[in-house]
């Protein structure tokens, strides 16, 4: 596994993820618009996610379900923009409903790999930090393991 | 004319202005939502605003276009939430493009007036502190002046 770099600076509003996929672009792009593919990677593993709608053009929305021990939560957003290069959404836990955030995934072909960016921005730097205390660090990092697992499958299968 | 407060912290990536109207939320909400109404209120008097499209609800899209002496500049982004009680949109001048902030519209009805709070959260702190550069505080104190006087129209107008 590549390692997740996760960047959280003091006082900043932002949390921002770095990661190489071993694989071109098109397919790291295919991961992450694919409505089929997304409960492979999205959330812990021991969670179940549900895709309840995915419309990943600007003006579509996302809802995912998320189902584990202590019950059913959603998530919901808009797609602002997408294209291979960048997606922009935005994003708010129905858990905490009115704290909505802004997400920019960009993706970078160099070599063959894809140097993947994500920048997480919250509404204030204490929504940011409740984020942070939440415990998100472990759960990302098993995300983008888990997403780096389907590309890699995906970049395996013949075109 | 009621004052408008504009709220710019140092090392924060926000903006907030925040302005009382003398009018129910309901009023103030519909200046806000009718695509007839933005070109009169919306951006500098000397330019000319058009809707391109306007739809206000999750997932709608808005596109608006200002002509001016530097000729014209688009303006787009997604609704992610539109209540009487709060708009929560992205925005991207496409004369930047790349740069997406996370606008939140708040509206509080108290004793008849609407208290009018408005967030725009920059992708950065340059992106911030860049679109405080440009300007931008003069054309908001414009935008909420002429706001203010469109809501005191459709106030005297028989309901």
């Amino acid at each position: 596994m590549g390692e997740t770099e996760i960047i959280i600076e003091p006082g900043k509003q932002d949390i921002v993820f770095k990661k190489v996929f071993d694989a071109p672009r098109d397919i790291v792009f295919r991961a992450l618009t694919d409505p089929s593919l997304v409960p492979s990677y999205w959330g812990p593993a021991e969670y179940e996610t549900t895709v309840e709608v995915m419309e990943p053009r600007p003006g579509g929305r996302w809802r995912y379900l998320q189902r584990g021990p202590e019950g059913e939560f959603g998530f919901h957003g808009v797609y602002h923009e997408v294209t291979p290069e960048r997606i922009v959404q935005t994003s708010e836990f129905e858990g905490a409903p009115g704290h909505v955030a802004l997400e920019t995934a960009m993706l970078e072909e160099r070599d063959g790999k894809t140097h993947y960016t994500a920048v997480s921005l919250a509404g204030s730097v204490e929504e940011r930090d409740a984020v942070v205390a939440s415990g998100m660090e472990g759960g990302a990092r098993e995300l983008y393991d888990r997403l780096e697992t389907l590309v890699e499958e995906l970049a395996k299968q013949p075109a």
